[in-house]
């Protein structure tokens, strides 16, 4: 069965998109000309700008996240594919006030070398920039080649931390310090239930049989550790916490952000009910959450299943975290 | 096919979500023993209670707006089933603080019997209880009969201005009187594109044809004003806004909020593409946007679909609308 998708022309739903976020955010952000990238309206000299950018298709990733204390920018290719060099480099231009840039992607070969491809070309600019990959998923490489683990929802804890620091008037070299310390500190784990579609054929991306789902397998359908059958809430999270916990690890007194992230269609009502599991184990287990955040952050379209990620907080981090954030897929008071 | 769920017994869906809203909330609300209903933990002597309430299945609608700025109170029934008089009355003298309990309720005949049991009991009890039914779906029942209406997302606009009402010191009967007001000024309309399905059975709540749409269709399937094949999103949106507009009527000059509501499976690119058409068409009519709210809020499971919702503004409504709030799935700082 084809899923019926609420678009107009397929090949246009990134920039509509944009337009869309461009016009619920009132005025705080605008669309590059000629380029899928969104930029806040007001910069501040001398600050660092911080920008993110990957393929769309995960809205409200990464644009939702240009906001006060968060992003400055973000560059948006096509869905699932990473955006192009001009496009960043466009964007880059746009964010730099004097400090120096920072990028913050998911770690997705086509993403390296277009963002490196960009680097390169504003160095030449004379725009010093810096950049922390994101590789949350500790499903997708052992923990002994971590720069091999794709990005997915953890992302967020790295973009809010980035977004603090540079608003706190850190330097460049500062900036990318304490961003790749919360991208260390973060790891994440997803279950797809049942596939997404891309717009242009409305076709699922991948297909699991009726009773099966896939613990692991990443935003585009990459495999994950294992298939099985569909397994009660309570198991299942205890499975993907297994994984995770032991992987940084985590241990007993630490303190945590937890995110509870829907991949895109799966209720609140699961969401929730994956909370309470979420939060008994780590109880169980000493380890203190400070914040919990349950929604649709990093989706992949349609995509049922969702992923968990923890952030292991420090003095330095936490101050971060819960400085004030403002925008369209995340509001901290 | 049946749709896979992640949860346990799904018997216990309703308070192991409830568990989980309160293990997510750090501290802020709490649940009732017994029955499911969630509470704030901190309440005020003398300010007004205010209580939300109906059946589960609508998440984060309605204990998602239980917090600060918000309700008070959230008495939840099991999934699309009102809650029993006996919870909505525990509820009710959890929240009273001497001032009374405002009640804030989507208008649908179980909700409104069982509300109207407990408001009997409770003033049997010497509390104070006022009432105010939202019905915004304007595509459920014709204008001059608008108290048949059913209570779709502008529950939102309502939910939000009540509680910054009552937080501001006023008595129930203005409580009551603002509130009222900002459920006369507010209209939605909804379309689903696929169904959700409940817990218990896995099997989805209704069929639509491969191709067909529905709309003016309600949280549970009720039945629309139009059924017919999918439209692209601009005409989609031309449609849902030629039902309300004239509605109430919405008329250049006025300020209104926008929301755009995932009825659960539909993806943010999608809602952000639908804001876009909003704005256009709104700005065409010279009816201001002053904020915009997209997201999921009030949904029916893993229905695909979405609804429009305008709350028009005048000085009153403006001054409550921009307090500050905070809860699970509505900020506003």
């Amino acid at each position: 069965m084809l899923i019926k998708k609420i678009v107009n022309d397929p090949r246009n739903v990134v920039p509509e998109l944009l337009d869309g976020l461009v016009a619920a955010y009132g005025g705080r952000v605008r669309k590059l000309a000629d380029v899928n990238a969104v930029v806040r309206t007001e910069l501040q000299d001398g600050k660092v700008g911080v920008l993110l950018g990957g393929g769309s298709g995960h809205e409200p990733l990464f644009a939702g996240f240009v906001g006060e204390g968060l992003a400055d920018a973000a560059a948006c290719g096509n869905v699932f594919a990473a955006p192009s060099p001009d496009t960043i480099l466009a964007a880059t231009r746009a964010v730099n006030r004097g400090a120096g840039v920072l990028y913050v992607y998911g770690n997705y070969a086509g993403d390296v070398m277009n963002f490196d491809m960009a680097a390169e070309l504003a160095a030449d600019e004379g725009i010093r920039v810096e950049t922390v990959r994101v590789w949350d998923d500790a499903a997708s490489a052992p923990a002994a080649r971590t720069q091999d683990r794709r990005g997915i929802a953890g992302d967020l804890f790295v973009i809010k931390i980035a977004g603090a620091v540079a608003a706190s008037g850190a330097s460049l070299a500062e900036a990318h310090r304490v961003t790749s310390r919360a991208r260390d500190a973060t790891r994440s784990i997803g279950v797809a239930v049942a596939a997404g579609s891309i717009p242009e054929t409305g076709a699922r991306t991948f297909e699991l049989p009726d009773d099966a789902i896939e613990i692991g397998m990443g935003l585009h359908g990459e495999p994950g550790v294992s298939r099985e059958r569909l397994l009660p809430a309570d198991a299942l999270v205890d499975r993907m916490l297994d994984v995770i916990l032991p992987d940084l690890p985590f241990r007993g007194g630490d303190r945590v952000c937890l995110l509870v992230n829907d991949l895109g269609a799966t209720t609140t009502m699961e969401l929730l009910i994956v909370t309470r599991r979420a939060h008994q184990i780590l109880r169980a287990r000493d380890v203190r959450v400070q914040d919990t955040l349950v929604g649709s952050f990093c989706t992949s379209q349609e995509m049922a299943g969702f992923s968990l990620s923890l952030l292991r907080l420090d003095p330095e981090l936490e101050r971060h975290w819960t400085r004030p954030a403002a925008s369209l897929a995340l509001t901290r008071g």
